[in-house]
């Protein structure tokens, strides 16, 4: 009886949204994978990784072998419920990678900032060989876009994903924050951000790189979930 | 007569090492640009970005009617001296841009990140057209090699060049910190860090993503220039 050796878990990053902002090796891999998992945040939602690599796998010779997972990950804080749909994906993933194929995991902006492919990761790195493939950040493309450096010299970048309470603290220590998500906890966010006595620049950039951008000097006024806020503060 | 159009400036990121760790966009761009920029640190040094970009540009079939610029830029702190430098390569690079080509200045890993890239944009941005092709930051590259998450959930990171006065302030208050260039004052470094009392895991990349890439845990013991710490404090 031969054995089957196992597959291969790759964490792809695919960037902000400009499918030509994947990297050279991200778009080799996903013109050879077997398997793509691409979550999405509801059944009748598609997924923005997915559509961010079709262009590349579209034009595959092969297209009609790639298996596509997407598996739901709803966008709840509840965590008993999050890890019962990690546990599933991770359970499809792992069936396919006994079966030898290669999967590619493909994640919104870099698989290691706020990513979830790290929960998915966790769970398979002990069985399973893992290769992780940086991808950009939506900080770097936010600043790439309004064409103000996020950082120079001695600065502090700091990233901060929603409202912590030692908010006040980070602005003060900090150079530039880069505000991630800023859709959760909108109002109370700005004011605290407004009334922080430092002299600042701020930036808003809903869809970073794709086709409906929009930059704002100020905070966003809609709560699109692809909103990166950038506050310089001046020295 | 007839007036020629300026060129246009690229400021292009090429990632951390791995020439395959290029976006698409960058090497398009680098594969019909006219002039490369790619500043060196001393005249007999070799530019590091150059030999990321080396693999795609020497495939070019009108490669000897590119231009590569090597303007040095010397490690010092001195900013009178800098300031020289950044606008002596302005000028150069002005020179090309006002004949009408398109010039690519590359710079390792994001080009808003701690950039060299930011001092010759400040310079011309007001008489020229400039495209800002973000790339992969070090501390992403790194996170993919040691395979460790950056951030996840609600977590703050946080990016440091060297040693700042606001160092514990900033690790009390930060879940992630990763700590640029390594290698100033690196012993006082280790030992604030150290000294810190909330537990932590700290890892090292020299040369993250190339042929030389060594991963260590704890602090780097050589001092090479391309060195970059992730710490990782514990909840």
């Amino acid at each position: 009886m031969t054995k089957i050796s196992k597959g291969k878990l790759f964490g792809i990053g695919v960037g902000p949204g400009d499918s030509e902002l994947l990297t050279i090796k991200a778009a080799k891999i996903l013109n050879e994978i077997q398997v793509i998992c691409s979550p999405r945040s509801a059944q009748n939602k598609e997924s923005i990784a997915l559509s961010i690599v079709n262009p590349i796998i579209e034009k595959r010779k092969d297209l009609k072998e790639l298996t596509i997972l997407e598996p739901v990950f709803p966008m709840t804080e509840d965590s008993l419920t999050l890890e019962k749909h990690w546990d599933m994906a991770s359970k499809s993933i792992a069936k396919f990678l006994n079966g030898g194929l290669n999967v590619a995991f493909i994640t919104l902006g870099d698989p290691s900032i706020y990513s979830t492919f790290s929960y998915v990761q966790k769970r398979l790195e002990n069985s399973y060989s893992i290769e992780i493939i940086p991808g950009i950040s939506s900080f770097s493309a936010c600043a790439a876009s309004i064409k103000k450096p996020l950082v120079e010299k001695d600065d502090v970048l700091i990233v901060i994903p929603k409202i912590k309470e030692n908010l006040n603290i980070l602005m003060e220590n900090g150079d530039t924050i880069a505000l991630m998500k800023t859709s959760r906890n909108k109002k109370e966010l700005e004011n605290k951000i407004n009334h922080q006595r430092r002299e600042k620049e701020i930036f808003s950039v809903e869809n970073c790189t794709m086709e409906n951008e929009k930059i704002i000097h100020g905070f966003s006024e809609d709560k699109p979930y692809l909103s990166t806020t950038i506050i310089k503060f001046k020295k």
